[in-house]
């Protein structure tokens, strides 16, 4: 059995990746640390645990993490994480960290984002980006992977390979993503009061959400230039879920089967990746509460340009299925273990 | 492994019987039976099974069912399922049967609340009321299962133990339940259009619902004399779940302490029975998505009353998970097999 | 004009407030008081009343609401408004009170539900309950109102009637009420959260509530006698409207007729109420955005028992409509001045 | 008084323009045709018109409107609409039609978007395009107004000061458009059906969607020159409103001064334009239930483009407030006359 430590365990990251845990048969959930719950059953907090999951909530104590746990899931704000996650590290635990601080190439790019230096750019240097469907033999070697955003895992697996298979100009493409309001997290804001959200849509952070930078990174290395996006989230009165509808335009008359052809040869044994035949598109209750990504497009003759729409769950995919994703890479199990279920659809 | 039969498998019920069973361990989906949708394969009507499940649906053969097929489930409008059933019956085949057609211990009621006549009381008279927390040992050794309705049980569940132990009068029992929209049923009109439902609710078949028959059946049962209740439907804009709120009069100076012993006692082993303790009451994001029905409740001391409170998910507990219950116990699996998994609560 | 001034204008009963008296011919916004936004423009907060409302929110300054205004609306937590109250109404101007503080005829129930002595009864002796169609009269010569809850004036107006005529028993009422999420008022918290309640619905203040205090005390009065009842609220996934679903026993073999008559007689030239004829009830998007009151009902000849449907809006009948529609009586407006919107339906 | 007609009263456009011409001071609603409900009262069929509105629903018969009627607004399907309003318009009866059919200026478009010929050129040619923002003139000397789509109007608004200014280059444009779901009309389907719809989102008619073709018309009359854009429609869980994504490259190192001036040029006196201010964004809560259209963007200088975003009440600004705002000026009214309502916000 697997020994799983959740830092962040009542987030709603954590407690996805318990619900996900929960069903897994390798895995023994040996500490479940919540800042603001210390002593409290989780099963009180998450009441769909009751009568499931009995387990006291705990107080971070590195020291017995590191000496009881074989690999241990950070889900705290950035910035924070890279306080804690050396330690564990150098502990010789395996890492898998939820939040932004150990997903980037460059210290400078994360400065330039998230506008303080990088606390740890020698422990950066050796973290690996844990999108599996692009990394997935350098994450089978890793200690310590950088789990990515939502935003970025949909948008990236949408448009990587027709980057990579020189379809598409690295210019003038659109990234305009919609996310469900788990998205903004378990702290209740304005932001997130249900009068505020229901009946109603918004974008927000234009132009400067952080997001946007991951997105290029990977999208750069795939395009083997720099790529620059406009990158605009939106909040969409629903709990889960992400739908990326992606602008790019052609480098050439390519026909949907061109297209298809370079997304069947990018992901054409991926577990869970679904591509949509010509005349079908993603929809977000396809992959509701699943690990799956669905991927579909409409090339636009008239315009010379592609459509492409992904959809992932923001809090499976786009956090706790893919982080356990990883965990299954690390540890040599079949990747798709504990993920194999269908989207919820209803 | 066994090889199932679904009748109606791209309804709402059906196609959830189908989420589930994709997870069961030692069952073959071997006929999915649509009438609007032979020789299209079920992934491009529920497009979450893409890349899970590949399997066209058919017409209904009833000699290729009873052939082919282990057990059948039968997801039809009452009075088709008893067209159907008597056949696969004669084969040999265990049917769990959604509708409720095989619900009744007496012709006479079905036809008093029904309207018409019931179409086989003999076959009535051997199929056994599947709610497996009260009629378990006889479900185990029968050939035909009437599936209650999700209201019943809902609403059975919640104050079958206090009728039992003659802790409240069978006087003035209210039974007022709210429901997602899932329980209408996938058909479009004018009912569940979503600029219909959202932001707004009803009452709708008040006192002459037909679920009150099935519900006053059992509870009679348990209290040992003629139980008549005013049960009120609401529909509520949510597409999961049914919470049922429901109020009684205490025969005596009775404590929480006294009520949950009873609880306790009818329901202490139950594997999906969830008791809430004194101060904490079911909501439905508890049970959503899985098999578990929570109870609580509050004494009213001020006025002699209890209100009880229960929840299920009315597509699991309330339909295709409890079928699957069924379907364990009649071929004496562990009953839990693919239904262990929490609510989603998010 | 009639100068109007707001306490806690940017709550949501105040905002709504706002919005209906930018309708009114007869109205002045001459203050408006929110400790939280002290020298910003209310459409800085409230961005639908761009270009149509230009108002700084004001620090509570009462001798300037007291000197430049002929009535003040307050909408402060219960405890708070009687501290500010009596200066007002001392000061001769015309007070329209939210809050708990002036809706009780005894400071004795108000101590028993709020758990602390009135602050002032002797001016809560002076105040009058504004419920219009129950104490229109009273209103119409009163300084002080205080203005009904929202669950309350739902489940009286639905009620009422039927007590008053002795058609239904005192005994055994059940008021079972379902409300949006806008009744919990505009702070953030995990109750209001979005993915805490989408999808999800759940029972609160299960016998408790301090609304069931205002109801019996009102429905005392029409009985002649005293009338306890179970009161259990909701929280509804929507953001505004309540539905009350309400039980009764009948004193006699009363028919659908014989009660719509006792409806007729109390409420037949009432602007606000709207009766159901036999066979349809009252659904929340009927009354949504309006001031009006829904009624409907069913005899149940079963169980001699009527069960009753009421619907309003709680920020307009239930609250800020309402409140305009006591100022229009105590200024000698018509009394639906403003009000007289269909709800919105979609 | 105005006698108004309205031929499609019960669809939600037709039943919006009732909502809003009830509280029209200067409007009588003479004749309501209805195919559906023919003898039926409006308010049997929307039950938030009791105890306001009685009118009988009529089959109809374009001899009594053209005879009775001053104004006749169509809410027919296309290429239905103009069958019928050319009788009404020989008659002498003004005629604003909220279908396609008279909204090009060139037939030939009209074709490729809908698949058939025009049907009726000459009298297209008469007809003006109902965005007073644009053509107000043309509009008040009008005898029929093809009253815009929502989509468009909401993509128009948007655009159109940029490129009549010549701020952005009309290539490279992307319209990105998100709308609730009482654009998919009252027909129940598959759709609109709640659990097909509620947490769930979805692109439609990628590439092909007709209301390109109007957006274009009117962006190119904007720019002097022909602008082709890629338009996205989704279907977002929410009843009303519409949101647009809009990103265009700028034609120079302009800042947010620059652009705000060429709105404000183009707006500077709009009674339902708002225009937010550099750093807020217009959200769907602060338009729905008005006719105000919203507008905001952000200049992004990393990449010299704008990203702008619009929001409207896809019912009101985007069809039957419009279409009476289009009233009021054929009839010399002031042009707010019934629309000054602020959003709803809650």
């Amino acid at each position: 059995m697997i020994r799983v430590g959740i830092i962040g365990a009542t987030g709603y990251a954590g407690i996805e990746l318990v619900r996900l845990l929960t069903q897994h048969p390798q895995v023994e959930l040996a500490h479940l640390v919540s800042h603001s719950y210390v002593g409290q059953d989780v099963a009180g907090i998450y009441k769909n645990f009751k009568g499931i999951l009995a387990k006291d909530l705990e107080d971070m104590d590195l020291d017995v993490l590191a000496g009881e746990c074989d690999v241990v899931f950070t889900s705290l704000p950035h910035a924070t994480s890279s306080e804690v996650i050396p330690k564990l590290v150098a502990a010789g635990v395996k890492v898998i960290d939820l939040s932004a601080d150990y997903r980037y190439n460059s210290a400078a790019v994360y400065e330039a984002w998230y506008g303080v230096p990088h606390p740890d750019p020698a422990l950066l240097a050796q973290s690996v980006y844990g999108l599996p469907e692009l990394h997935r033999d350098e994450i089978k070697g890793a200690q310590l992977v950088g789990n990515p955003g939502c935003y970025t895992t949909c948008s990236i697996l949408g448009l990587y390979p027709l980057l990579q298979a020189g379809l598409v100009s690295p210019e003038n493409i659109i990234v305009d993503a919609k996310s469900g309001v788990t998205g903004a997290g378990r702290n209740p804001s304005a932001n997130t009061h249900f009068c505020e959200v229901d009946e109603s849509m918004k974008a927000y952070n234009v132009a400067r959400h952080r997001h946007t930078s991951e997105i290029e990174q990977e999208l750069s290395l795939a395009a083997g230039q720099e790529v620059l996006i406009s990158f605009t989230p939106h909040l969409i009165p629903m709990k889960r879920g992400i739908l990326s509808t992606m602008y790019a335009n052609l480098t050439g008359a390519y026909s949907h089967a061109d297209l298809m052809a370079a997304y069947e040869k990018a992901y054409g044994d991926e577990s869970f990746i679904v591509l949509h035949e010509e005349g079908s598109l993603p929809e977000v209750k396809f992959v509701n509460g699943s690990n799956y990504c669905h991927i579909g497009f409409v090339v636009d003759q008239r315009l010379k340009r592609v459509v492409v729409v992904s959809a992932i769950d923001n809090l499976v995919k786009g956090a706790a299925g893919q982080a356990v994703q990883n965990m299954n890479l690390l540890f040599g199990l079949p990747e798709n273990t504990a993920l194999s279920a269908p989207g919820w659809y209803l």
